[in-house]
């Protein structure tokens, strides 16, 4: 498979006349060829017309041909080998192991999504047989879940392959039986259209109609606000910045039909040191801390990018080993011009902060987009009084906020907005405390941990990757894990059908051996 | 119990003073006492607050107190009698039967909230052991569902019991946990009032704090605008017109913060009469749907406006039992003076389409808000050049749109825009053209049902009450049966948490006996 600058609209590849982009290497500053062509309105309405006519064939698709859909597309990321490897090493920066599994992420989300439209986890099915004796008679209701429609897919920049056009989201709406219309990130253009080209061919490999995947190019807003606004599409996934992911709701909100948007955004992560933890380990959590931070510059949503700990000598003995660990840390290459400028803009404002210090910094940058280890301090008075400073700020920062006392603590937890993630260090001895402070930390974050670093997200049926606004656009959604597909299903409710029109997954036999709720009980048989 | 005119804020009633209103006899246009108190900006955020306030409490609340808190409800329904009934009737002209039944309805669904509180259906419970001996180990995750957070709950006017200030809204926001800050309808401010001091008690009884519940009164947009755009209220609850629904979704998604918005809309309700059905029972079918459009004026969301059916002799009979049923029937009178007017205002707008003919009229109206029973007819190329016969037009009258073939009959299917539900009237010799028709059905419909009336919409775990927009603005979501609650939860991740920090809904002996998802499999044990 060829770079070549082309949009994928169904099974054509189209070479867009809206202008060009072309992908940076932010590690030496090169352009790369080839140029991308961008498309335009036209081309919006095209690929979002054959997700329109492809949507009933795919929503009608067994499980089985689902799977073997999002198995073509897993064994064609792996086919395509090094090139693909080394062009998204060379458009993001990210070196070459992390690359390595991330695409082990990318094809195992794959293949699990894979298995769970085999196992029809999707169907969400429940029976509830009537009672024709009853006064009034009740019916007999039957609901199963259904593909909403086309999905419009908008990939975030720090994960080309898990996170992008062949990254989670997508694979959630086509294991749901949804087509859907990719947005290629304009930072990683080449990787987009050679995982895009793998999906085309896997959509082709297992006759499915074209309109099941497109992809589109373009710079600038429009034509992402296009596809949002496109009649045919149903529902918006979205990675990035909560300017961005604000920018495609309202859109959403204000067209004549509104339509779903699930933008996962920004979140600070914060860590909460309990005093007994912190006492008996202050070290290695301080060096934890800064591993977290620091790795691939920081560039997680789920950079833990907040410690809160009780002042005191163990914090003082935290701090040392903070300022040890920084100091070991070299500059890392950022994905992007506009990302390490966003960073050096986040850096000043955090330092012209009223009481902000700096805590420790890593090694100095020496590339053009090396972004240098940055750790800062701050009371929780100055933190409290200071909103900017609960701005997520993407790259390698992150604020210690030193609490004179409980209460400061506590009142630092409940002015915290919504997260991705919290985590709670804590040893036995922490519990009663920890018990406190889960309820304030559940209100606010979508997942919850423990003595651990919230940056690595498993792909599992319980995993909860979203949370309330910023962190989530809609605090119920997920955009990693099994659960990902419920944003792209709606139920439908089935009234006194005769046995011979009702759905497999509905059917007193149940053919499929489905877990569906019967009569209120789980059953598998 | 009595009605003084107040809003209700947590523990205190308060008497607005940002203007007054007073609710209409419908049936005599008579003004009734007393004049309501109108609140402002002040009242919406001093009941917001409360919510906010109250809400650790209801999420962490067990079960059982919620349930309680529901049936205390239900029961104080029933004790405030006739008093209750009797204003409900002067406030709406409904007639006493009706409301009966829906106090019956209304009292019901409480029970079944309560009961899935008691049962923990809210849990959504999943539980993924962690394999640490895996490279990389995979973490313990569990999952459970908690409370949003509080819900602002807008009534419907046709329904002042069962989906009004203590309806299923209601229902299943307290059920999930959440607190609710409740606009009174201005068309029945009085039965507001009763059935919100009736949750107001049952909160206090319950010795939950005050803030679980407020009602608001108000008459214009501003009240409800103010309470969607506060910062505390975490989702918003509303059934009414298209144009209603859609101003709260687009102020929801302009906050700062934006919130999912749950609107149920307008819908007509499509019956699709098959061939063989038609031939076999043309008259019963075209009483029956008299019968149906007729039933309580056609204030119904789920009145079938459309009847779709073949050209030819069957047709003929249907349409001369549609002119004896119609005949029949008395003008009833309609909620409100605002709903009459706007229901003249449709039929001109469908007596103005081109292409539409008069089928058959109730008997001529009296009273002032009476509205008589009118059903029109048209052809299928006549109703697709129409956008406007889409509309919905809330009241007794209906639409039969002829077709000359089966390419006519799908291609109107196709036209149709989201539905709360379609029915088919099929026999058995039908069964091939629906299972044609089902997947279009599916695709634009909540549920579909077969040889019955949309009208009724039972309570049951089973039902779907929402549908692609306009009926639905989140077409993933119900009002009516236990999934309401859907709305109202958001999954929260716990990551290795340490077995004394687990709630009970994730405690490996799973101490509440409730449904959960272990390692794949569901378990009641």
């Amino acid at each position: 498979m060829e770079i070549r600058g082309d949009m994928l609209i169904g099974r054509a590849a189209v070479y867009g006349r809206a202008g060009a982009l072309r992908a940076v290497d932010p590690a030496s500053g090169e352009v790369l060829e080839p140029a991308f062509g961008c498309g335009d309105a036209g081309d919006v309405d095209r690929a979002c017309r054959l997700a329109r006519e492809a949507a009933p064939a795919l929503r009608a698709a067994s499980g089985e041909t689902r799977a073997r859909l999002l198995e073509a597309i897993a064994a064609g990321l792996l086919a395509a080998g090094n090139a693909l490897l080394e062009r998204a090493a060379r458009e993001t920066g990210l070196p070459p192991a992390r690359l390595i599994v991330e695409r082990g992420r990318a094809v195992g989300q794959l293949r699990q999504f894979a298995q769970a439209a085999r196992r029809g986890l999707d169907a969400g099915a429940i029976v509830e047989p009537g009672q024709p004796g009853k006064l009034p008679p009740k019916p007999d209701l039957r609901s199963r879940r259904v593909a909403i429609g086309p999905v419009a897919v908008f990939g975030a920049s720090n994960f080309p392959l898990a996170f992008s056009v062949a990254g989670g989201d997508t694979a959630a709406a086509l294991a749901a039986g949804c087509p859907v219309v990719a947005k290629a990130h304009p930072a990683h253009p080449g990787v987009s259209e050679l995982t895009g080209r793998v999906i085309q061919q896997a959509v082709a490999d297992c006759g499915l109609p074209e309109g099941v995947f497109s992809l589109l190019i373009g710079d600038g807003h429009d034509i992402g606000l296009a596809l949002v606004r496109h009649p045919a599409i149903a529902a918006v996934a979205f990675t990035g910045s909560r300017q961005g992911g604000l920018a495609l709701l309202r859109a959403a909100a204000l067209r004549p039909s509104p339509i779903p948007v699930f933008a996962e955004m920004g979140s600070l992560n914060p860590i909460f040191v309990l005093p007994h933890a912190l006492a008996a380990r202050a070290e290695s959590l301080g060096a934890a801390w800064v591993d977290a931070v620091a790795l691939n510059a920081g560039q997680f949503c789920t950079c833990p990018s907040l410690l809160l700990a009780l002042e005191g000598e163990p914090l003082d003995r935290l701090r040392a080993a903070v300022v040890k660990a920084a100091a070991a840390k070299p500059a890392e290459t950022m994905l992007t011009s506009a990302i390490h400028a966003g960073y050096q803009a986040a850096l000043r404002r955090i330092r012209a902060a009223p009481g902000v210090a700096e805590l420790a910094t890593g090694q100095a940058a020496t590339g053009p987009h090396a972004a240098r280890l940055t750790l800062f301090e701050t009371r929780a008075d100055a933190f409290l009084a200071a909103p900017e400073l609960s701005e997520e700020a993407f790259g390698p920062c992150a604020l210690l906020v030193a609490c004179r006392d409980l209460d400061q603590w506590f009142e630092v937890a409940h002015s915290l907005d919504g997260q991705l993630a919290a985590a709670m260090q804590l040893d036995e001895a922490d519990l009663p405390l920890a018990r406190e402070l889960l309820p304030v930390l559940e209100a606010r974050a979508g997942r919850v941990l423990a003595n651990g670093s919230p940056n690595w997200v498993e792909v599992s049926p319980a995993m909860m990757h979203g949370g309330p606004f910023p962190a989530g656009s809609d605090s119920r959604a997920t955009s990693v894990g099994l659960a990902a597909m419920d944003r792209f299903l709606r139920p439908v409710c089935y009234q006194n059908l005769p046995a011979a029109l009702l759905p497999p997954q509905l059917a007193d036999d149940n053919p499929l051996a489905l877990w569906r709720r019967v009569a209120g009980e789980w059953r598998g048989d």
